[in-house]
């Protein structure tokens, strides 16, 4: 025993909260994702349910930036090494950080709702892996935001297909890098053709469904 | 303006959500950091404000793996260039990734409490910068665990000081490595001497005094 009656070798008592869990929107650049799940975020405010998105806007320029924004407080060394890029490894790195952020979001109570990209079904699947690891299988639920490439590349919301087909930008998913769709996600939602209240809508139903709302 | 009505180039209105913040605990190993932030998120808990500790088992088995561990479901590259070691450039960027969670639970509306050595002053400021760039200075709050050397090793809950003074572990902080007491932390707890429960207190009064438990 301890000499100190204040030592601190006992574990401390985790908190038993209610799990949440990581829903991981995937889908071509200009599908929807991120504001449907900026919908889903709302619907679950309302509802009282804690939730959060993790998309480009708060990931990119923290957590995954890239070698440039890096640089500016640390050194060029640093920001070779942990900068990320769009190359392949990078890309993987870029989706297992995010997945452990959705885990601990998970672990803390919260939906995480991520909207990213994630054109390769093994990225997709370590993702998965890295939920189901420290909570249950339930607890990631894929959703497939289908819509037609050619409607994404009319959306174009941030001009990046235009810049695609230019050649200015390369390995760019859905024209010169390739989407690989999901076989088995939970939910797959037409993305091209309905409005985003429904879209947003089928996936609160399916959270309802799985008893995810309760809290 | 675009053809087709569903279109999503809309931004998705962010939710106002009432902003958490980080409260960054700091000291040698032994010294209570991970202790005290437990009791200080059941106490929180108790209060209905919502919050999470980050700490060595969170994230060392996932954001912050080793190269060990990645080597499990990725490529021996990709560990090698990924995975974090104990060396100063991973340290760094250790650091800077729990940095960069934690103010995503703080835009998350969560109280986040971290847990981690964190001796080099510099990699506590750039902790610092990151919580501060996104939402306010007083959104970070650094508390130094301040327990004498002594005293943590006489603890020595993982027996890494055995380790460290045998020469198993290089790089030990507070034996072969240093700890930079931080300069003007938000709040110095006496963590040699004080029982755990009045310490914890401590934290959450300065939050409440701080107008951080308002929701």
């Amino acid at each position: 025993m301890p000499e100190n009656p204040t030592i601190v070798s006992w574990h401390p008592s985790k908190i038993a909260r209610p799990r949440g869990c990581v829903v991981w929107f995937t889908g071509l650049s200009g599908s929807g994702k991120s504001t449907i799940a900026n919908r889903v975020d709302e619907m679950l405010h309302d509802k009282r349910v804690p939730s959060f998105v993790l998309d480009g806007d708060n990931i990119r320029h923290g957590l995954n930036a890239s070698p440039e924004i890096l640089r500016k407080h640390h050194s060029a060394e640093f920001a070779e090494r942990f900068g990320l890029t769009f190359q392949a490894l990078d890309r993987e790195e870029n989706i297992r950080r995010i997945a452990c952020v959705g885990e601990l979001f998970a672990a803390a109570g919260l939906i995480a709702l991520t909207a990213f990209v994630s054109p390769y079904r093994r990225d997709r699947d370590l993702a998965r892996q890295v939920v189901a690891a420290s909570g249950k299988v339930g607890d990631f639920i894929e959703v497939f935001v289908d819509t037609p490439l050619d409607i994404c590349e009319q959306r174009d919301p941030k001009g990046l297909y235009k810049k695609a087909r230019a050649g200015e930008i390369r390995n760019f998913t859905g024209i010169d890098d390739p989407y690989e769709p999901p076989v088995h996600p939970e939910l797959r939602l037409l993305g091209g053709d309905r409005p985003i209240d429904e879209l947003a809508r089928q996936v609160v139903d399916y959270l309802e469904q799985q008893g995810k709302l309760r809290r």
